[in-house]
């Protein structure tokens, strides 16, 4: 907790430099877009979980001021989106899910395209409903698609290391338990976003809250059929993403196919209603643990088998076993493990990626699971954990290369700050929970690296060019902090450009925690490039040697002289610029980092370059008349390697914290045979500020020898453990162990009436 | 005429790649830029040509809607602007001319700020106007400026070479006269347009249709007293500019101001009446010119004394005699020659630079005399010409250091063109001019270069990041030619952009015709960069040495292998990115061209790398009973070392020719006491469609060793003979020498009676 004196910016409090524009309304957000003619979108969604149906937008197409009114069979050529590349912009003939795409309008004004929408008529020849993975998985349930006989997807998930079901059937204690994680929404404060404009027959640029911007410009070039050469992504200011911006979806195809239609750009822009029926959700999943291990309580054996809710198509939800794998391998040492799963179609929503991707949900089993385990052994659950910590040094059964390690650290600084050894007073409850999550990117494409420049202008002014996205994530101000670090300028003279396919370079997307990671070498690194220019230039203009030119503080004197009589970076700058061939100071750097893509069947693989860790813990207060969860307090400790923006990982935690408790308490998508319930935010239930329970976050800095200045990646990391520690706290408070996320009040009651 | 075909791309005929966007109303100009929360700016100009006054503006500030009513009180820091930092962007208690800003506001609409204007009340105390510049110069006159007690410019220009004096005396011929150019506008499709947003206290985002970014971006920490290093530049599409957005203006100034006031975004968007009264013209002038030549038509003397009518206050028209002293001092051979110029304020408008600067001016002057000296000693006009032609390898009285010269090619073309030998028909005349501009840069600035990132994605999109500015004169075109040549990537799959100072590297702006030859060197040379690393990255991946790869039409393919079986651009950027250290095909290159800044004094120097010649021949039929002047065809040949963009260069020399014609015959901004008089397109007669003459245009190519491709700079030379031209053949029709322009059908009919 103390401020770092090494550095000069680096582990300060910084507010986000982006935080002033975006208070103020100056910063322009997707639906604050307007261009030049441009007109509304909007789609017609299925009114049915499960049918087939015909279409009719004649009366549609004759409103005026309607432009364009389109179907699947508009563009009979443009392919499918998702992972599977199972998902038709426009369904054709068949609707699998409410939130199905079946018509879509473009017209002058958001009335007109409503009035068209609602114009549109659609015959439906119901077909039954396929809403349970149980009922989707029979012999002779109603088949989703043809692809798919069995309703299951052909991509399966199956590692294993060592022979865990030996292993288990050995073990001195055992415990097998099945966990169900719902549905939750991101809730972005701006929902979806989309506008597009052709310049000819093929040039295209997209105006997007992507989280991906290079792959979205090839997604759309192989859905649409034109070169991905001719496509420009525009990013907007955007109004938080969390993963859900990490796929390319129908709606955007959409956007791009009605300005084709009318030559015009267009946009869509959902709703709050529309957010929560047509974006993806978190990955809901049904898991079934068990955990076996010595008398003295060394894990010997992990058995994890998840049954994944796939929904209607499958976007980036069905590979969330693949992230699930990290901490079923890795978390705490565990000789024997096997982790299976399937994924089933359904008439249900389909899920994306969501902070944390599959290890919220995995490390909510993993971790409930160990306190029963620790229950049936007979050890306090915490001397369970410590006895089985990840090292330093270690190979996981993954092939997770660990390199610094923090998980005793955090630990025990949990244990501290929470008091454990506090009596508890009755229906208190204390509970831990430990995570590990990749903190050194997490290579999933050929490349997971990232391109920045930097360039200092005549008057000092450092521009850092990246491909790399702000989603409220706070990178624009660690980019600026590095560079204020290594320039020796101050912020006001820092300029983030990110938000462009033409002048941002590649980077794989915002996800697994990477961007302060990967995109923070890379820009520290290009700075120290044009660090070592200016002091070349400072030598040259004070005849001295580059060896002997002392640089500090954003001034440049020689070794003896005095800072007063040096020279600053703007007079510098200008000293190399104007002179023959002169130039700008300014320079490239790629970042890759040195991890692994994982084999696909095996899972194995160090997929990213270093490992965070962090220990969540909460003392809690049930009320046994209401059977509502108090959280006394909370405290997350973070091995975070360093802290860059101490201001920006306190707002990433506290952000994290509150979705980890509206994981554990409050969240959840209510679906009745396929049709969300809940559709708004009076009725989903998400954390305030006014919930949040006295906090206290602890940084372990364990200088990870890979990260900038030490640091790793820490984005998802906040709400991982969260919802494990109070499930584990409430079964201190109340004796029963409630499996089921959320847990609400009623759920608490009904544990308390069927244990006491 | 021919194509060339030593090139897939150069020399072809290319629509603008910026024509869509603009023809369909999808480019955003500044007039279409709404940002959220934006103001209405508006100025209060003078009701006065001189006065002093006094202003109260507490009934504007009470009207509901108006946000901010701004006077030189409010920000008495702010620093003068202009050439000789004269002209305060408010004026304090005093005002020289109708222009003059004595007051600003900023409102909810457009409405309200007209509301605001209206209501500020102003008292004058008139003062005597001094409007003519004889008057100003008087003993005794009104002085404008403590810092002028003789209403003349401190800054004079004074140029000899030899002994022009004494040549003139000993001259076998000689003629002298005098030759009044008049005030004309640059008539800009857009008017003038800023909008600035303040972030904080001190960061500044300006949205303007500057010509020179970078230098704004210095201009306004200057004047506003903030770090350039805090100011970011974005530029806007912009509308033409033809010179007048050269210089940073007090509307950007308010701009600024109102927008820090209020804390909102503010626009100010001129209307046409605006535009008319308050941005700059084309310098007007009053130059004596006189020549000396031997029997044999021997050019020996040129003696050239120009007086300027600076109007209140001095932006770049004050410098217009520095260009001037270019055909002065280097058209055609003359060994004896003087420049004098002097400035003075008067209560006129100000002048900026406009296409040629003072070129056209100057070459008005010394081509109509010339003419009159081969009338004086008997030799036909174009004979004298002949015998005084510039060649290739001189250094002319000024330094200029000629390379390539088309000058004697130029003026053959024309003769052949127009038919010279062919017998005139009553009241049907011919006449040439030829001209000199540089062709090469012009250095006016420590740099005079331009920087250059090229880019190659992972599709093969190419993308050209340059600081220079796109004000329709085909950059974006001629760039992209050159990438798509170098590459071989066809032009839809590339990308320029250039309208931001913080992407954009150093530029100096656009003017002197420099663009197409120094960001065309610059991009050439990052292209050729960027195709060594492919080759590279090709030989690695088809294992063979980099000289054995052959690259054709974007194929790279093995020597004695076939371009089927090679790979092209895209999958060999693939290649070098995806793999260990990858990063994208990529290079930045500064070309400062070898020129120098001319030495203020002397005004000696070699200031461009290389020249552009061209003549101008028109023939012309005289009405004589309304004094019209029909031009029956006009032939400009012009020497452009090479054709770039063939269809571009036509548009150059077409819209050159056109302002070159109206200067000539119909454009005249009438002052009455310091009034414009006719400030609407309806009352300032602008050449349109109908009134284009037949035409032929021919390109000399005297592939210029420093030009791209052998190109010269050709932005300005359209204009710059065409009235010289006109006037030559109207003098040829009806025997008469018309010295003042515009030649109107008064002034033709005077002189017809006056001779006939």
């Amino acid at each position: 907790m103390t401020e770092n004196n090494e550095y000069n910016v680096i582990g300060k409090r910084v507010p986000k430099v982006d935080a002033r524009e975006k208070a103020t309304g100056a910063a322009i957000f997707g639906h604050d877009l307007r261009l030049p003619g441009m007109l509304e979108g909007k789609i017609l969604r299925s009114k049915r979980a499960h049918a087939n149906f015909t279409i009719d937008i004649s009366k549609a197409e004759k409103i005026p001021g309607v432009v364009a009114v389109i179907t699947a069979e508009t563009y009979p050529h443009v392919k499918n989106l998702g992972f599977l590349q199972d998902n038709p912009a426009l369904k054709k003939g068949k609707v699998c899910s409410y939130r199905d795409e079946i018509a879509a309008v473009a017209a002058v004004n958001p009335e007109t395209a409503e009035d068209a929408i609602n114009a549109i008529e659609v015959e439906y020849e119901d077909l039954p409903n396929v809403c349970d993975i149980e009922f989707a998985c029979m012999e002779n349930a109603p088949v989703l698609h043809e692809h798919a006989p069995d309703n299951i997807l052909k991509h399966r998930y199956d590692f294993v290391h060592g022979d865990p079901e030996k292993a288990l059937e050995e073990a001195d204690f055992k415990v097998t338990s099945t966990y169900r994680l719902q549905y939750v929404a991101h809730c972005c404060m701006e929902p979806c976003f989309a506008a597009a404009q052709w310049d000819g027959p093929d040039r295209l640029t997209v105006y997007s809250t992507t989280q991906i911007p290079h792959l979205m410009q090839r997604d759309l070039g192989r859905v649409l059929g034109i070169p991905a050469a001719h496509i420009r992504i525009k990013q907007m200011v955007i109004g938080g993403a969390f993963g859900s911006k990490l796929d390319t979806y129908p709606y955007e195809i959409i956007t791009c196919l009605l300005a084709k239609k009318t030559g015009r750009p267009v946009r869509i822009a959902f709703d709050r209603e529309e957010e929560f029926i047509a974006s993806v959700t978190r990955q809901p999943a049904v898991i079934t643990v068990s955990h076996g291990c010595t008398k003295d309580g060394k894990l010997t054996a992990r058995i994890f088998d998840a049954v994944l809710d796939n929904g209607s198509n499958s976007s980036w939800g069905a590979t969330t076993p693949h992230i699930m794998a990290n901490p079923v391998s890795s978390l705490y040492k565990v000789e024997n493990v096997r982790m299976k799963a399937k994924m089933v179609y359904t008439n249900n929503a389909y899920a994306g990626a969501f902070r944390g991707y599959g290890n919220p949900q995995a490390t909510f089993a993993i971790e409930s699971n160990l306190d029963e385990l620790a229950k049936v052994a007979g050890i306090d659950p915490l001397e369970l954990r410590r006895r089985n910590f990840n090292e330093p040094g270690e190979t996981t059964p993954q092939d997770l290369k660990i390199t610094t390690c923090g998980m005793k650290e955090c630990t025990e600084a949990a244990v501290e700050a929470i008091d454990y050894d506090k009596p508890l007073e009755e229906w208190e409850g204390v509970g831990f929970a430990n995570m590990i999550h990749v903190g050194g990117g997490a290579r999933i494409y050929l490349s997971d690296g990232s391109g920045v420049t930097v360039k200092v202008d005549d008057f000092g002014r450092v521009v850092i060019i990246t491909g790399a996205t702000e989603i409220g994530q706070g990178t624009d101000t660690a980019m600026a902090m590095i560079a204020s670090e290594e320039l020796g300028v101050p912020l006001e003279n820092i300029s983030i450009l990110n938000s462009d396919t033409d002048y941002g370079m590649w980077d794989a997307g915002v996800h697994a925690s990477r961007t302060t990671f990967i995109v923070g070498n890379a820009t520290l690194r290009a700075c120290r490039m044009v660090k070592e220019q200016l002091i070349e230039a400072a030598a040259k203009k004070m005849k001295i040697e580059p060896g002997k030119v002392v640089f500090e503080k954003g001034v440049f004197y020689p070794e003896g002289g005095s800072p007063e009589d040096g020279m600053k970076v703007d007079k510098v700058a200008r000293s190399m610029h104007f002179r023959r061939q002169g130039k700008h100071p300014m320079a490239t750097y790629y970042y890759d980092p040195p991890n692994e893509l994982q084999d696909m069947k095996t899972l194995k693989g160090n997929v990213s370059s270093t490992y965070a860790y962090g220990t969540h813990a909460c003392r809690v207060k049930v009320d046994p008349e209401t059977g509502k969860v108090k959280i006394l307090k909370f405290v997350a400790a973070h091995d975070v390697g360093k802290v860059i923006n101490r201001q920006g990982i306190e707002g990433q935690l506290h952000g994290g914290i509150a979705q980890g408790i509206g994981y554990a308490l409050m969240e959840d998508m209510v679906f009745e045979d396929g049709k969300l319930l809940n559709p708004n935010l009076l009725d989903y239930k998400l954390v305030m500020a006014r919930d949040m329970p006295p906090m206290e976050l602890i940084f372990i800095e364990t200088d990870d020898p890979e990260g900038p200045y030490g640091a790793k990646g820490i984005g998802e990391a906040g709400l991982i453990p969260t919802a494990a520690a109070i499930a584990n706290a409430v079964e201190s408070a109340i004796g029963a162990r409630i499996r089921d996320l959320p847990i609400t009040p009623e759920k608490v009651l009904a544990a308390i009436r069927g244990v006491k």
